[in-house]
């Protein structure tokens, strides 16, 4: 994996130069490089500071991955607060030893025959569906193929597996073409659907193409698309006709759309099997709460029965961005709920993320590590239950707050 | 890290010997070595089955991970319950976001002080903690020394992490001086305190005195010493006196005696802030689920109420490790609420299971991967709302079914 990509994307203090790397003498904190780490951070604008959010917060959401406005809606929250009452708040243990309730099989057999795919696996996280699905499917001598854009936890699965790991430019399908046609073993190729900061999809229809005539498999996160694209927000896959088709997996978060926690795994059987026998991240964790799992397929009934949210929340969007470029922003053009909005430089993304929030707005700053290409952004996500005038207000208020060198 | 150390812990069909490394032809199933795989699996007694549970499980439970009993406690699941309506089903965002509330905040506050850390930092799982822990505290160049019999989370946060790493026999603290000694940079000794296979304990008195000698810091995974070990169920470090001190980070599951979903890590506030703006776990996972949050809270508020359950949950292991001790069986003594009972083959401990479970009694099962040496076991845990006469009567029933050669 190339430096640069490992830098942008960092995990540590590693490339901070504060020198931490000298042994600290008996007596020392052998963590007291941490404190001259966050100097160095502080200096670049980039010390991050948590801000919990009451109940009842006043501030109008356009921060949150709740797309279709269902975490609050009250047959989610219900059916979370009847699943801790009738299964413990708890799972108790490993999905393998005592962690797995008929919830969460029906949950499994709801999402993956909604999504269209043979079967389905459920995580803790998003993330662990992510590691578990990229480290299973690959071993020594598989080759990864991974777009630059590709969220954390899929770029931290290919770290994990034991594979060669490519990385390609983003949206790239002739490049993802040429590093598989010089492999000739088992190959696998990893994409975002609908990528995380920018907004913006993948080739999808392209790249399976690639894949198909290279034999090699294809891993899709739709954690972005569920619940968004497709009919009915049957996700991105069903959209570009890959949901159900051989060689493809998709990975899902339940955190998103379906407003609770959790990650899936959805393909054929057979694939789906390998996992419950080998993906490290379901065999050794405790499986998802009773609570997650409740509200997820309460939360997906809704769906179906209400297909007009992601109609909605797409509207939404094309709404937001439309009045954010009339406004001279240079806002990307969302293929799905996300909207990232160009910042000069990180400490203008905080200080206007903090004037949004004065005003009673909040938005999403994004800053190195947290984005691909080191830009800093506002990243902003619709939501079904926003009304027009929330959605004007809230483009006047963004528009009105931007920094100078943001147009 | 030693190839025998990865194949018992092996993350995939790499070592199957199916040759899945061959390309397959354009239109063939890209994943057609899965079904291969699992072949050879069955033949060597490997496959795992989702069994899933009803609410109203008629077995006796001595393998899930509530040791306190606390997951169906009512004052827990109506906590759950209560937050999931208060403040949605999901956190909606990661914690950096809109993910964190003041329940996570409170829970963290109320963690850290129960512990005797100064700060502690929730996170979606206790496998999300220690990935964190580990990859944000190392930086190439760190040395991580490893316990041969630790915890997968914490095996993947050393393949994770940019650190080498080096993995000494199991509690061996000779061994991690060893390593230490011939190292000049940064350097980081992992562990769990409780281990989770064989419910033996870490020396960590000792481990800490040659990590201090050396200048080294120590990670201690405490999943299952937290509500079991020290004063009232203050954790493995709290009872070695490590809580609080300098170099000294602890990382804990909410999933076992807690009764929830979830993981904290908790350590010095310059080392929880470093992971606030470093932790890839952290930054890119939506938060912990509100419900889980609640539920953990309302647990540890229990556990500090009563800390006689810590007590009861000890006795009642040590009173079932007599049993079958006398009865004959190969059980481990148990440190803390976990004891393994060896069994010939992996057929047999899962035959051994198999006859229990008939008998109303439920035992965990561990094979190959699950297990550090590849020894086949039956893993029982101790709960503090088990009566005397379940204990004698789940004894006598693992004794009257355990296959020949168990002796
Ligand atoms: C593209 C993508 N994949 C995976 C995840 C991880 O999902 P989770 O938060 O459920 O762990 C996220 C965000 O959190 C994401 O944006
Ligand atoms: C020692 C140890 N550490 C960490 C974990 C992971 O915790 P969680 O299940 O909350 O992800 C487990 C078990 O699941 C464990 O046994």
């Amino acid at each position: 994996m190339p430096d640069e990509f490992r830098a942008a994307t960092g995990s540590s203090g590693a490339s901070d130069g504060t020198g931490h790397g000298a042994r600290p003498a008996p007596g020392e904190d052998p963590f007291a490089w941490t404190v001259r780490a966050r100097r160095a951070r502080q200096r670049a604008g980039l010390v991050r500071e948590l801000r919990p959010r009451p109940a009842g917060s006043p501030l109008l959401d356009l921060a949150g991955n709740d797309y279709l406005s269902l975490a609050r809606h009250p047959e989610v929250t219900g059916a979370a607060a009847a699943a801790a009452q009738t299964w413990g708040a708890g799972s108790t243990g490993s999905r393998l030893v005592t962690g797995s309730t008929s919830l969460h099989a029906e949950l499994e057999a709801e999402l993956a025959e909604f999504c269209g795919f043979e079967a389905a696996l459920v995580f803790s996280s998003g993330y662990a569906a992510n590691l578990a699905a990229i480290t299973a499917l690959t071993a020594p001598g598989s080759l990864l193929v991974s777009d630059a854009g590709n969220h954390a936890s899929l770029i931290d699965g290919c770290r994990l597996s034991r594979a060669e790991t490519h990385v390609v430019p983003h949206a790239d399908p002739e490049a993802v073409h040429k590093v598989l046609d010089g492999h000739g073993g088992q190959a696998l190729a990893v994409t975002d659907s609908v990528f995380s900061v920018d907004g913006d999809a993948a080739p999808l229809t392209a790249l399976v193409e690639v894949c198909r005539a290279q034999g090699a498999a294809l891993v899709v996160d739709d954690a972005h698309g569920l619940g968004v694209l497709g009919e009915g927000g049957r996700g991105a896959p069903h959209a570009a006709g890959l949901a159900g088709a051989t060689g493809t997996v998709a990975t899902v978060t339940l955190s998103k759309s379906l407003g609770s926690q959790g990650g899936a795994v959805l393909g054929p059987a057979h694939v789906i099997g390998h996992l419950v026998d080998t993906a490290r991240t379901f065999i050794f964790d405790t499986g998802l709460a009773p609570a997650a799992a409740g509200a997820a397929l309460a939360a997906l009934r809704v769906v179906r029965r209400e297909p007009e949210r992601s109609h909605r929340v797409r509207a939404a969007a094309i709404l937001l961005h439309e009045r954010l470029t009339e406004a001279g922003l240079r806002a990307g053009r969302p293929d799905a709920a996300v909207i990232s909005v160009r910042a000069p430089a990180p400490e203008d993304a905080v200080r206007w993320a903090a004037e949004c929030r004065a005003a009673g707005l909040q938005v999403g700053c994004f800053r190195p590590p947290s984005v691909p290409d080191g830009i800093s952004r506002l990243r902003l996500t619709a939501h079904a239950d926003l009304s027009e005038e929330q959605l004007e207000w809230a483009a006047r208020t963004i528009a009105g707050t931007a920094p100078a060198g943001a147009r």
